[in-house]
């Protein structure tokens, strides 16, 4: 792994950096392939936006599609971590008056997933831990993900590919690492994200090339119930892109031909912002 | 600042390190007096009970116990900040098979607070920033902390002291860095952390020493309109112990005499345990 601190390589932060003592910034997972960070500028725009909600100062946009560049450098397949976090300082909970964000760009290896995920399906289950209700942290990809942990750690078998998480209110919010769709009667859902779960870069990517295809989207609150009764389920995040869901729990369902299509159009639009970012 | 990281005198922790990652982990913070860790064996009882509920495995509590001595002896009043993670490792949210905790022992100075804030007691506000509601993680002391940063962040005046935090639901559960009790008609009331909220070692004492001493003590759900009609109201903490509030927004309390000698009782059992301790 290959890591960026503050524009320095090297391994080691701080441990009074608030992201460590408070879990206190954002990140990014992005993919990259062939050396271009793919959908980089809407990561960055997101990590921006998230900045603000959360009053970190933000940062340089070119400084870190410059650092972005050169790590991506390293490698044709890779995953790269952007972290920012509200740097030191402060006491207590109070922030410093002059904040000093800390930036980390960090390179992982690619994960291994098989293709038959991508292919054929994966199967999923109902996780017990809830996601907590806060509009104030809703939508945001921030540091804060005990949750996300408690929610991986109940399976460990490893024919089960993801978690699916509900709010406290019973509705069915994402995956532990993924945004969460289905179609039914030729309409694509997903979740209202107002009040708990991750707004994903490749979820907003969906809904637009969707509306572009003229396939109507709804973004709902809705129950495990109507997960179930779906004609089709997928999810879906920066490095998978979409996975197909075959099986939840011991509900059946088809890999259908509008999953497909999104899978199709997607890539389409994925291979032209690399070309023009190029 | 003097810091132990898994026995060692450093500085920097590694970038992988769930606890930066993911806020996964739990921490305590404990006054040092003339080297003596004050009540540590139930901040370590409660770490471990944190670990126990995140699947964190524990920490020998004779190995903590050491160590914490080990820094004390650097100072006659100061705080220390234990801090356990998850350790390294793992893909994503999922846990590696072998946990390696990490445990970071640090000792700041112990903070200036002016002598009045005990004596005559301060103002506090209420917050906008809700916190979220959530069982799984309820009551735990654990490192996601976001939503406390949010609302430190949001006063800067130095006449504000404390601000006080709701639910979602609009109960009031504590304050940024403090738990929160009132008195009406010669009973003690707290918040229910069933939900959301820190559960302080100076809480479960003052808990303790009310009951002692026949002082009723009920714990439950109330709102802003229950506390704003109450007869005292203190905030404590295990560095601050207690202070009286004497101010929210715009409704004055007494500081009572109550509150005085709940500060007494807990100032015996404190000495007592040091006693003890030595």
């Amino acid at each position: 792994m290959i890591i960026l601190i503050n524009g320095e390589y090297k391994e080691y932060i701080e441990i009074v950096d608030r992201g460590f003592q408070y879990g206190d910034g954002l990140f990014e997972t992005i993919e990259v392939k062939n050396g271009q960070s793919v959908f980089l500028d809407r990561h960055l725009d997101r990590l921006n936006a998230g900045c603000n909600r959360l009053h970190i100062p933000l940062t340089n946009i070119e400084l870190l599609t410059f650092e972005a560049k050169e790590l991506g450098k390293y490698s044709s397949a890779a995953v790269l971590k952007i972290i920012i976090t509200r740097g030191s300082g402060g006491r207590g909970y109070r922030q410093p008056d002059m904040i000093q964000p800390t930036r980390v760009l960090s390179l992982y290896p690619f994960p291994d997933y098989p293709i038959v995920y991508k292919e054929q399906g994966i199967t999923a289950r109902f996780c017990d831990t809830r996601l907590g209700l806060n509009p104030a942290l809703a939508g945001l990809k921030h540091m804060n993900r005990l949750e996300q942990v408690l929610a991986r750690a109940e399976w460990n078998n490893p024919a089960i590919q993801e978690g699916i998480m509900m709010d406290m209110n019973d509705y069915v919010i994402e995956g532990t690492m993924t945004n969460l769709f289905y179609i039914k009667n030729a309409t694509l859902y997903t979740p209202s994200l107002a009040q708990s779960g991750v707004a994903g870069i490749m979820r907003s990517i969906i809904m637009t090339v969707a509306s572009e295809h003229q396939l109507p989207v709804t973004e709902q609150a809705f129950t495990k119930d109507a997960l179930l009764s779906a004609d089709e389920v997928f999810v879906s995040n920066s490095i998978i892109g979409i996975w197909p869901v075959n099986k939840i729990a011991n509900t059946l369902f088809q890999v259908g031909s509008i999953t497909r299509q999104i899978q199709i159009w997607v890539d389409i639009f994925k291979n032209e912002a690399l070309r023009c970012d190029q």
